[in-house]
């Protein structure tokens, strides 16, 4: 259906090191508006991170609070930090028309799924290989070897789960994989509800 | 995944006179090498149709044979007349690494999804009206009154199945449809089997 009124979801993961901002950058200029979804999170910000950009950074206390409140579309414990997408700026965005964009991870993916279906693409982003993620988390050199070390560890947990999406786009050329990522994101925005779906077939019986 | 290597199916749907060709001949230009499954059927020729240009015309004996030989990936009986595709093409095309089309309906695509899930993407093309389609279906006045009031009530049924599919695409511009077919039929190619995935998941965790 031509003229997307209500929104659609476009669900990205892929470990940590993967290039996701980068592919997405890359296309933004193809793949028209959309709304960048950002995670809250309860862990301390790192260097140069600004609330509002990279996390909304919130206590503990408000965190459980907005979960007690169903605030949260998905939420999750990981190393003993909450990470979760507040349901508000997305039904917004998705009220708006727009793409929304979320950078979250396996079990997330699998939150949103269970939530709005109809409306979700996702996509799997990874380098070629597995040396080749180890390669390039340490030359960015910005996590302790301990991070790197379980940054690894939950990429090959997360890699299983590569069939549970509809796309996988393996980031071994930027330029390549920014071309996939812009026919992805297309095909997401042509994604319609099921209530859009029957209000559709109901006219079309007229 | 990048390469395509065993190819993917992509399956269109949707009523005599939703102009399904004129969509895909303007769309052609611009997706790539693709294969249109040809359906193998025992119904006369109508005048201008040619044996293996809009089907393969064959016997109700021949057809029941390749039933029992297990050569059909689908095959319905419509109106008295049986219709299907036959596997042998579809596997060399797919070997090839081709996008291969169908044109079949609701029932055949139940088939398809049955058999080849996981590298398949569907969409159903209509008219944006019933009403519209009436006036198209007599404008070419090709076919009878009778065929005509049997299309229309088969429309009336098909479409209640179009949340089955992945994509609807409503063509009441055909530059319009057919930018939207674009878009499906390539990201109908970026779709893996479960078995490359499998093959991929190996490879990566090396």
């Amino acid at each position: 259906m031509s003229r997307l009124k209500r929104g659609a979801i476009l669900v990205l993961s892929g470990p940590s090191g993967a290039g996701k901002s980068t592919i997405i950058n890359a296309a933004a200029p193809e793949i028209g508006e959309y709304y960048f979804s950002i995670s809250t999170t309860t862990r301390a910000p790192r260097e140069g991170e600004q609330h509002g950009r990279e996390y909304f950074f919130v206590t503990k206390e408000e965190f459980e609070e907005d979960i007690k409140a169903g605030n949260f579309l998905e939420y999750a414990q990981v190393h003993g930090n909450y990470y979760g997408t507040s349901l508000k700026p997305v039904r917004e965005a998705l009220e708006a028309g727009k793409l929304v964009i979320f950078d979250i991870d396996v079990q997330g993916h699998r939150l949103v799924r269970a939530k709005m279906n109809d409306i979700t693409t996702s996509a799997f982003i990874t380098p070629p290989t597995l040396r080749e993620l180890e390669n390039r988390l340490r030359a960015r050199s910005t996590d302790s070897d301990e991070v790197i070390t379980r940054r690894i560890e939950n990429a090959k947990e997360e890699i299983l789960a590569l069939g549970e999406y509809d796309f996988t786009i393996i980031n071994d050329s930027v330029e390549e994989a920014a071309k996939e990522f812009v026919i992805v994101a297309k095909a997401a925005r042509l994604k319609q509800s099921r209530e859009e779906e029957e209000a559709f077939i109901a006219r079309w019986l007229q």
